[in-house]
């Protein structure tokens, strides 16, 4: 979409003050207002700006609020013994911390921040430096009757660190960035990785011994290894080196009630799996503190390339059957023709290179189509043998190559979604996203009846709006699905359009039935819907092993369940 | 070891009888004393008879009680309610029906039932026509105090299908075999399986649509599917197709309490997998009735082979290769040099032969070594690819090629493993098998703990036997260890005898940090030591489960959970 201006780096200063809990604005932490480092901006082109205003009206630019001015509740005191617990200097309450863990980065969490005005925030920060402390924490919060908020990186796009008091007299926020160890087993290429080290802390400690996790989301730059496990995330090469829940071996989580280690085993018939009962439990039952995952060594080659499809239903075809005939590439991405035709027009590429692009692809009769990009990540011969069977099931498929550079430029704006948004945000327009997924024979009719909900919703608002799709996370029997639609905001009145918007889409993937979620989590945004996901029994499943892992109902109240 | 004298075939009139609740021994039935069709014995050869007498010591050869002398409790009368459920025809209360639900076909099951004399019987068999009539006997076995133990193949190697009251008046033995639908999802690749299905009825019915599942456990030919996801199953191509819980994409749980169903989406990320809390839950939780599974084309080629590494040690550095690079084969099985000796000196090949492959591998440097099964299957070009890609890892890692008959030799003897126990056990040996699995990093250790643990024991109970081992079920992260043990039997002290090798065997896997179970499952035998398996908390949270979805406990008492 455009131009990322500085790639991040890391100061080893900044870090060792965030370990020593002793927090200032450092370059590369994230803005408390957005997205990334504020020194590294997204800026749209010119073109780029030209097309939103034609296609979405002209919309009216945001004032954000300086965080001088934003508005906090009066904080509530905490237990002495919490302090006595970690350390004075690992407790927080400055008004900066707090804002700071006030909410994720949702579109309805930036508008409530750059608003300047938080109904919500946590009391104080609390930073353990082990599992025995937050151990002694949880015990402490469950006695005294205090919320606790787990705190990774706060990326959160479904509400997923408000926080909630739950009914208790205070919430505290937890951050678990002092929980850091590596321990690397290199003949089973396995590693136990602190939950707070984020997506390059954990990468650099590998990379040093030249292996990788091989996980990349979005929110790669910020996430966490807990918030991976906790709530099940995807990266962007997951169909090749697996989503982060298949690259779990064994985990451990500090309840209220106790620890729970699952064994450091490939596999077990040992009864039900709890390592999977601990995947996806988004801090409810407790603190993720470690988690012992599979890696890879560096791939020797990486290689990404780009096609282009005839059309939607021809490219979910050329993708099911990439995964049914075992050629499926590490990364996979096919976007929809809206999608395609956005990313185009605002790929910042100069006009002489777009119009060449035009013009070869008119020549392939794909003046229309679907961009496929994909990516081969591995052992030289490997990537080129398996790009090369891949190739053949494209081709049979009627995709057309479009060589190296449109999946370079992928791969080189791979983390930059979030940027953009804040961008769009400060135009005045609405940027949001969702997912799901469903078995291929699922996959058509979720995808018309979501585009179609999501595409009357924003017409309903009177902000008509672009929607658009890709299909990624391709598996032998499905995939998912991720929406991403634009639209101009309403001013004063964002919150209710985009919750009009958020609820249609939902109960268009529930009735299609699709999950709500295939990998940002339930966190609070989602939670209403965990009945239909699951049903009454799975909830009161969920719910029986909540109340056995913590019996006060301290952890993260009014996540995950209704 | 032998040959199988004639393969199993298939009645239909026995099956529509079965089906109709009526029973008869019939073709293809399992013996009540032993494994498999009576008609269908894995005679050992005199070489093969010469060797156990001269390594073991004369045995003295077990009798067997006739059908008519066996004797069993008196039952005790269920309530009329249940009849009325599934219909007079569908309550089953005669003798040889209780017979053959009294024990699964572990070594103790099989002295027992040899013994003639039973402890333990149901006091009825249900045989439910589906879902909804499981739960209706549930509701009314909740509410009258009636055991309810699940009961598919019955092939349990654990005691996981031991009819155990659990302090209740009455126990019934819930056959499943009427669960019988099957749906094929083409598109997507999956099929909906009726828990009752048996292996080869779930593999003839995808062979009609040209598919298979691709899971062959030792258990197969009696084994169904509801057992396989109860006790998430492993195959002997599971390196391939994947282990039994890694096929399953939804699945259908019917409680006491409800029906609990998982979405038939390919993945999701809302909250804990409730999958993963029903596979391998053994009927403790409720009945497994519908299981939709990942399925693929029937292979256009099949591909065994054969090699022989060095020693253990290369071997599983070999295998550790094939996984970690890529090319694993999808069967794979390294013997030891014990199991290597035996199977090579029981494989009932004339001399000739065998002096012709000794020679072959005195030249190789081979002389001793450990005999390396591997297996392809799919699409003709891909196989012939994989098989030379793993050729060359073979190769490099010091294993000499054997060619295709010893590899053809054991997918023809794949399922003869129990046949050959039965005659063992004729003659007066006591022959059993236990299985784990550890990181590449902890199975050294366990190997050789395990192996140790079994020979001092066998020792100490005056009998020396034989200990072997194969690594099969390979991954990235490391594989499992399945141990086999020969001895003569003590002759009126057999169970004593089993239960001290197995309490030896199991305490060195908790010390050696391995799980008591790959496959097996936990049932009666292992649920002492699920303690050490997932902790005093783990243990906690499989009761909460239980308590919430069984609160009257009467699904499956005494298995699963200590």
């Amino acid at each position: 979409m455009s131009r990322v201006r500085r790639r991040a780096h890391r100061d080893p200063a900044a870090s060792a003050r965030a370990r020593d809990g002793v927090e200032r604005e450092a370059a590369g932490m994230m803005k408390w207002w957005g997205w990334g480092d504020s020194a590294k901006r997204a800026e749209l082109g010119e073109e780029a700006v030209a097309m939103l205003r034609s296609e979405l009206g002209e919309a009216e630019p945001a004032e954000r609020a300086a965080l001088e001015q934003v508005i906090v509740p009066e904080p509530r005191p905490l237990p002495r013994a919490i302090a006595d617990a970690v350390g004075p200097g690992a407790v927080l309450t400055g008004r900066e911390h707090r804002v700071r863990r006030a909410a994720g980065r949702s579109y309805p969490d930036l508008v409530r921040l750059r608003s300047g005005k938080l109904d919500l925030a946590p009391d104080a920060i609390v930073l353990p430096a082990s599992p025995a402390e937050v151990a002694r924490v949880l015990e402490i919060c469950s006695r005294e009757g205090v919320a606790v908020v787990p705190f990774g990186g706060g990326t959160s796009v479904v509400g997923g660190v408000e926080p909630l008091r739950g009914g208790f007299d205070g919430v505290l926020s937890l951050d678990l960035r002092r929980l850091r160890g590596v321990d690397v087993d290199r003949r089973s290429l396995t590693a136990s990785l602190g939950a707070g080290l984020r997506g390059p802390e954990a990468e650099d400690a590998l990379a040093a011994e030249g292996l990788t996790l091989g996980h990349f989301p979005q929110s790669f730059e910020y996430a966490t290894i807990g918030g991976f496990a906790a709530t099940r995330s995807a990266g962007q090469a997951s169909s090749g080196y697996g989503r982060f829940d298949a690259l779990v071996t064994a985990i451990a989580l500090t309840a209220p009630l106790g620890e729970l280690r699952t064994l450091r085993t490939p596999h077990s018939a040992a009864g039900p799996a709890l390592r999977e009962l601990v995947l996806g439990s988004e801090g409810a039952f407790g603190v993720i503190t470690d988690v012992r995952v599979r890696v890879r060594p560096v791939p020797e080659r990486r290689l990404y390339a780009a096609w282009m499809a005839p059309d939607f239903t021809a490219g979910a075809d050329i993708v099911r059957s990439l995964a049914q005939e075992d050629v499926l590439p590490d990364i996979v991405r096919l976007s929809d023709e809206a999608e395609t035709r956005v990313s185009l027009a605002m790929s910042g590429a100069a006009g002489a290179k777009r119009a060449l692009l035009a013009g070869y692809l008119r020549l392939r009769r794909r003046a229309r189509g679907c961009l496929v990009v994909c990516g081969w990540e591995g052992e030289r011969k490997a990537v080129e043998r398996r790009h090369a069977l891949a190739g053949r099931v494209l081709r049979a498929g009627g995709a057309a190559a479009l060589g190296h550079a449109p999946g370079d430029a992928w791969e080189r704006s791979r983390y930059q979604g979030p940027y953009v948004r804040d961008e769009l945000l400060d135009l005045g327009y609405m940027a949001e996203t969702l997912e799901t997924a469903h078995s291929w024979s699922g996959l058509g009719d979720l995808y018309d009846a979501v585009r179609a909900a999501i595409g009357a919703s924003l017409a309903a608002e009177g902000t008509p709006g672009i929607v658009m799709c890709h299909l990624s996370h391709a598996y032998r029997d499905g995939a998912s699905l991720y929406f991403t639609f634009l639209s101009r905001r309403r001013p004063g009145a964002e919150l209710e359009q985009w919750r009009a918007v958020k609820a249609a889409a939902c109960a268009a993937i529930v009735e299609a039935g699709g999950t709500i979620t295939h990998h940002h989590g339930v966190g609070r945004d989602h939670a209403p819907y965990m009945r239909g996901e699951v049903g009454q029994l799975g909830l009161e499943t969920l719910r029986a092993v909540k109340e056995r892992l913590d019996p006060a109902g301290v952890m993260n109240p009014g996540k995950l369940l209704p």
